[in-house]
């Protein structure tokens, strides 16, 4: 995970200088690798983002058709009981008709409609206002797709 | 689906005429057919909504108690795919105590909290910066009725 | 539920004197006593918090990693009907990795990711533009914890 895919909207300011002069939205993309892992942890890379910038609103999206993002505990078993519930509830089985891929792969598809790939968080004076055990993840069960990306926003106060 | 119904805030610009002059939110609605399919597909229209607004956030909505959005794939096989997702997980049985409409309505009311009827999404530049395969859906398993709204608002930047 | 623990950012106009003047984004928490219920309505509280604030758009959280927000039907047998699919799709048996709390605790953390903590409402003139069924709920369905929080913030127009 890294910021080098950042493209910044043009005419503000850089993200991490501390400030939005506009009182609007800015907008800047990132690179993920999230390898053959369901869960990738991104909650430091959008602390990171929000950090400096007041009060606001920071939007979530990953701009694809076959991931979604998602608000859980990491760390205590969660990220393989989800899993587990992913398998059960939409089975990697060859009975979709959606049939590019790997086997199965057509759940991948029905996913996002239950795991949304759009998320806005709060952020109270700079600082992402999530309870202690939230963390935010990409879910992405697309074991043929290594590499993500991250749109994050920002609508400050 | 037409914007006949479109009731936009007074005092703004029309969303069509390419800006909005006061950083803040604009609000309108749209009239949906959605017949009897599950899935309809208002990327378009909302596409439409977002040109030439610039940087923003787009918040999609619909005002009923038995659909959601989501973002998925269309024209592939994944809106068959979603509707025996949404058949198996939620079966079209006598088993809800909600028991107005057709049998089995009960599922349509639980659907919503598994599938939001609140989706929101980046819009750079003046359009909507989704991935190739993501298309905008109104997800309505309520074959009673054919007719919805559809809300928009832009969050401007 | 009340707003005895409200905690409004400083510097702002306090939330019910009906205005905001910056354009931007306000936030407050407040304290739930949701109890032993899967569902709890907070829809008045929104309303209240949105009342005479114009056009924009109401954000809710809820800043638990064991609770999510939904907009349903209530009254009508919906939450039954909720909880049933709930104990149906993730079941609270000893099949989970996450095994703090009581026996079944682990599906709590996976609802999350099915029913997002995180949801954003239109808002015009100040009033919740909902549907006529929808509600505005908090699902909660760790019996453990009797005490939530609801964050509410609003970026105005």
């Amino acid at each position: 995970m890294n910021t080098a895919g950042g493209s910044a909207s043009p005419g503000l300011l850089d993200p991490r200088s501390g400030s939005v002069d506009n009182g609007g939205v800015d907008t800047e993309t990132f690179d993920l690798t999230t390898g053959t892992e369901l869960v990738t942890d991104v909650t430091g890379l959008v602390r990171e983002y929000c950090r400096g910038r007041g009060d606001g609103l920071c939007h979530v999206f990953v701009p694809h058709a076959t991931a979604g993002l998602a608000l859980i505990e990491t760390g205590s078993g969660t990220e393989p009981d989800l899993g587990q519930a992913i398998d059960r509830l939409l089975p990697r089985e060859d009975i979709y008709r959606h049939r590019h891929g790997s086997t199965g792969h057509g759940r991948d598809h029905v996913l996002p409609a239950f795991i949304s790939p759009s998320l806005t968080l709060p952020v109270v004076d700079g600082m992402l206002a999530l309870g202690t055990w939230q963390s935010v993840v990409v879910v992405d069960s697309n074991v043929d797709n290594h590499h993500r990306q991250l749109r994050l926003s920002f609508v400050a106060g």
